[in-house]
């Protein structure tokens, strides 16, 4: 009865994480505004029951940049497990391929991107974060296609770090135990602002990639390149255009610009922008199988789970999280059965319907 | 001054209803959000006070299925009401008889089907619910027909059961007491699902009737059959070809798909997608004689009452059920003569305005 | 600071009158809905202001069935003012006369209308509920008259009692000393509804005058004839062709249909229906000058005060009621200054904008 | 982590402001309505983030009337700011100097308009009440002139006090050692109110400038004039028409007209009706870097700031006001920096998009 669904594994979470770092994970940037849009904007939109569909091969597989996966529900790039359970990422790595999901591993997790794909061999895709030096972007790709990853995914909406007032009240610091393990040996070189040049300008013009070296990493890769954070349709045009293999629909569970909309509300626009067949995760705010239905009703392939990963990683480790998984994907399940959808493509073609404010 | 209208009745049963066999009754399935947005869709809608009508010949009168009724309140099919009276669904077939109502008896009753009918005689039909083996479904509807229920209803929203985290939550377990009294002497022949097959798809298959089986029950029956539980046009539509005798718009109170709309939302598309003379009923959220008046001013001949039956019944048995179908009827009546509607035909006409929201 | 504007009248009340006596004021008929609807519509428009007006002449004046009055607001008819003060609707009528007001007297005064004549001499105009028996109707119309009362006004929207929940919980009882003195001395000749019969529809063809009853008081009275209660475009317009003088749109302050829309949600379609020269006065719901801004630019000539008066009538009698009125015409010529509105016709013609929700 | 944003200083000024007098600074006029309006607006809209932006020449520079500012955020004209500090406008002067922000110096400022332009030599502009007397108007603005104040900013709605409620009910007085400094030569000749004249029509007479006083100012003024509290666009086209150099869109953040709309609810329809190229400021509600970034998109050249200014001078003196404005430009190029905004005028371009009620 303490774990009746996935949402569940929040509530439980409180008491198995210390209440500083549950401040960084939970909290969005800012005062939080697009992490509650997230979640809330979910409950604008109902399901409508169906009762005489033919539900005889009912399954819920997709096909995605030549992989086929059983279910859509994804582990979203996560950084620093090792703050919230002692095996971090090596636990979502079994738990991934035990329930046949897929694993976005971080730049920054805790547990070396090698380490991570000998534990444990789920379909897995490698999260970049541009580095200030090229070189040592290029050796994080070289090492993660060398190491197995199917995927590069390019998160683009963190390039200033917008800090979380939840995390700064809770006096939230990365702990000394707790480390990026695959940028260990970078030189920190961090340069300073010149006199009367703004700081935050100045980070941004560092962390963010130009256009060419986007291109660039692209047309060299020899895994399709996916990009994390679009959301606006011109944003998700261009990167078509650029030959980028897909995009994320993220605004990175509210932790980048506090104030974005909520992820969900941008959604249906940026799929119509792009066409039927171009791959498009997203992630934001799902708790509960029916935000998955309601997000691939809206045009989503495939979705990804962030905070509940973490929460229940700390609950119980790779068992926590296999069980979260199994239970979205089990909710998701009651909700095609009960609207009569027999495969995704048939949920993407099902209207939902919007509630009226209050209902 | 404690029993002041019929929705008082929901207050004063938690004072005879178990903490846990409360959960059960007025939780919905999931989050409780579509049985919470059952109720507050009611408030989306005002009644317009009208002052110079001519009430002369006032009444709430109806004619349905060749039956003529007082009033159009009638007794949703409720599931083991011994749960809450030691006299259950006996006392209820009483009160129905008392006030003119007509009751629908569920497949679950704890009082077999046959006892029902000798007790009291009230209009009656029969809530069907398909079982896995078909000889059982026959019999049940054979069993009824022989006993004198004027309909058949068929619940189709219900072939998954969807837990309600409240009941879980409070330890809820049917107990030994209480059984499905019609169902007593059938083989509880369950088929384990085969490995790596999914549990709700399975289960689905198991327990929704194909369209042929459908079909088949609605052209041998001797009696109206009625199907209950639809919440979109398309089905209602297709229904109606199917030779059903008329449908029932419901959500089964929010214990079908948690995140469906209210059912009132979809009433009026649903009358208009069948025509103005197919018999259509209603519920889901009905507590007071304002909410059965908007519900008729929707589209709805009459409608059923499933919570606040089993809440009278709680507190004073046969005469709480009695005098809360009484208390509804005066609100109706006097919504219709604030309203200057001097027959139900005349409130379908009758415009409702939306409210504003905050109104 | 106890009184820094006339709805804390409101607040202050509770310390002055009963709580038994207050639950049956400040309450409407059952839930409550319409009532604070009623207040809440209030909210969903903004005042618009000017800055470039001139406001040389300005002032409140109003010309209406042939009387001219100082200000818009006026005393609306309210039933036994004894209940909160002990000179009851006396002192009502000496505030009335103090403010330059208007005073609607009830037919269920609980001192005479013959006496209120007396006490002071004020605007004033005699509500009338019509009676079981025609002829004691006539003989309330006669004594109002022959008292000098300036119009009558009949109320048409209370022809059934809705009972306020709030009220009955409270266990209020019209106390022993309290009476409607203008009927004392009536036969209390109810007539016993016949078997079978509902209560409801029966008391309402007793205490709703017909079509024909109404148009000849019309056309008999030798002053104005004013129709309170009028919530629907077409009963208003129904009634200028019956020739009525002039309309109130009112709900009765949410003590007549639990459900109807709020007053001032209805009022600009009526003025709409009926033309801008028919006089149209308007209450349910006003606490604030700015209320009374708003009905007048929805298209009310003058609006009534109900509640307030027996709120600032329990802390201060006369004195606290001519306060009150005060007050009010003070915080709608602050409006009018503010949106350069030199004239209540100017009022009319200048735009109010829609709150977003939420604002 | 006290003070992690700039609206971080309201919490914290409850500690340094003594209630009566915080109840003055933080209240609106009437019952807050508009004050509250002006912050819940801006929750209206969210920002939309985008990823591929060139931002290699970002900065937050603007031209107005002929001077150049750094950054858009101004200091709104305050008065009386010894309330809350001992050095008042003065130290507020220095911090507009250390933030390169431009002062508006209030006519009721505690301190001499001349004692603040020797203090410190940020940009300055002088805001002008009209006077009783038109001489005492004219040497207002003489010696605004003399003192170098480079333009005129004339305050129009507060031609009539709005009394606020919560300051009358904490009992606030203005202090006899808190002065309005510039006047104190003055005399002091309000005329008493004829016999049955309106006091508020009247008070408005003495207050509000004429049209012709008005044109009269901008003709003969030396330095650009503008127009502070502007809410219609036709009030703002009849201002350019006039010769205005500018107008400020601002209810005087809700301490004007109780009931009037947000601030930016007219923000954009004002803005349309001037053209492009005529200055325009805003102000009212904002308490963080992306109410700036809203008011820039819908409009604004540049935005003033008033309680917030007050809350951190209460703090922290200068310096607490330079650190305010810094965290209030970091947060604006924060937005600037995640919306691909490299300049002013590039916000301006960028759509802003309407949040559903509830994200
Ligand atoms: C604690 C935490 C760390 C994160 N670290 C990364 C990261 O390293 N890289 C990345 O692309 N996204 C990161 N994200 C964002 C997630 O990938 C994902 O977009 C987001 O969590 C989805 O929202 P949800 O948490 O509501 O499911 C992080 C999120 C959280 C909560
Ligand atoms: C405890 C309970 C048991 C129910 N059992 C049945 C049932 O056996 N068959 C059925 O068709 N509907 C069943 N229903 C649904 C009702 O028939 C009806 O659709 C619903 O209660 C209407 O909503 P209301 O409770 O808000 O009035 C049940 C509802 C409740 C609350
Ligand atoms: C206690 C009370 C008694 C009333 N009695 C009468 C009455 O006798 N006749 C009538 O026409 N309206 C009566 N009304 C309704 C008022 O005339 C008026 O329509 C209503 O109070 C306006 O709403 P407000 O109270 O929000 O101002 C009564 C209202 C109250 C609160
Ligand atoms: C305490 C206080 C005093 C003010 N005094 C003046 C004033 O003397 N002249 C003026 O034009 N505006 C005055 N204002 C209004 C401000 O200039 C500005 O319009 C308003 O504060 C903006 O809203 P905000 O406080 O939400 O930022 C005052 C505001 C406050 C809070």
């Amino acid at each position: 009865p303490d774990i009746a669904c996935a949402a569940d594994y929040e509530a439980l979470a409180q008491a198995f994480i210390p209440a500083d770092i549950l401040a960084y994970i939970a909290g969005g940037s800012g005062h939080d505004i697009t992490q509650r849009s997230n979640q809330a904007a979910f409950q604008h939109w109902a399901m409508t029951p169906r009762i005489l569909a033919d539900l005889k091969d009912a399954n819920t597989a997709l096909q995605l940049l030549g992989q086929r996966f059983q279910h859509p529900i994804f582990m979203a790039p996560v950084a620093y497990q090792s703050l919230v359970h002692p095996q971090g990422e090596l636990d979502t790595a079994r738990a991934a391929e035990a329930t046949d999901s897929c694993m976005l591993t971080s730049t920054l997790s805790s547990v070396t991107l090698e380490q991570i794909a000998t534990r444990a061999d789920p379909a897995r895709w490698f999260q970049l974060y541009f580095q200030t030096r090229p070189e040592d972007t290029s050796a994080l790709v070289h090492r993660a296609i060398a190491a197995g990853y199917q995927a590069i995914v390019v998160t683009l909406d963190a390039a200033v770090q917008a800090p979380g007032i939840r995390a700064i009240r809770a006096g939230f610091q990365l702990p000394d135990s707790v480390k990026a393990a695959n940028l260990i040996h970078q030189h920190p070189d961090v340069p300073i602002p010149r006199n009367g040049q703004s700081a935050i300008f100045n980070h941004y013009r560092q962390h963010a990639p130009s256009l060419q070296q986007l291109q660039q990493l692209i047309s060299e890769s020899q895994v399709p390149v996916i990009i994390k954070g679009v959301m606006h349709p011109e944003d998700a045009q261009q990167l078509k255009a650029l030959g980028a293999a897909g995009i994320i629909v993220s605004n990175h569970g509210g932790r980048s610009l506090d104030g974005a909309p909520a992820s969900l509300s941008v959604l249906a626009d940026i799929r119509q922008a792009i066409g039927d067949d171009f791959p498009l995760l997203f992630d934001s705010g799902i708790r509960s199988g029916s935000d998955v239905f309601k997000a691939i009703a809206l045009g989503a392939d495939a979705v990804l789970i962030g905070r509940l990963q973490l929460y229940s990683l700390s609950v119980a480790g790779a068992l926590g999280v296999a069980h979260m998984i199994k239970l979205l994907r089990e909710e998701l399940e009651l909700c095609m059965a009960m609207t009569g959808c027999a495969s995704l493509a048939a949920i993407r073609a099902t209207a939902l319907q919007p509630t009226l404010s209050g209902y």
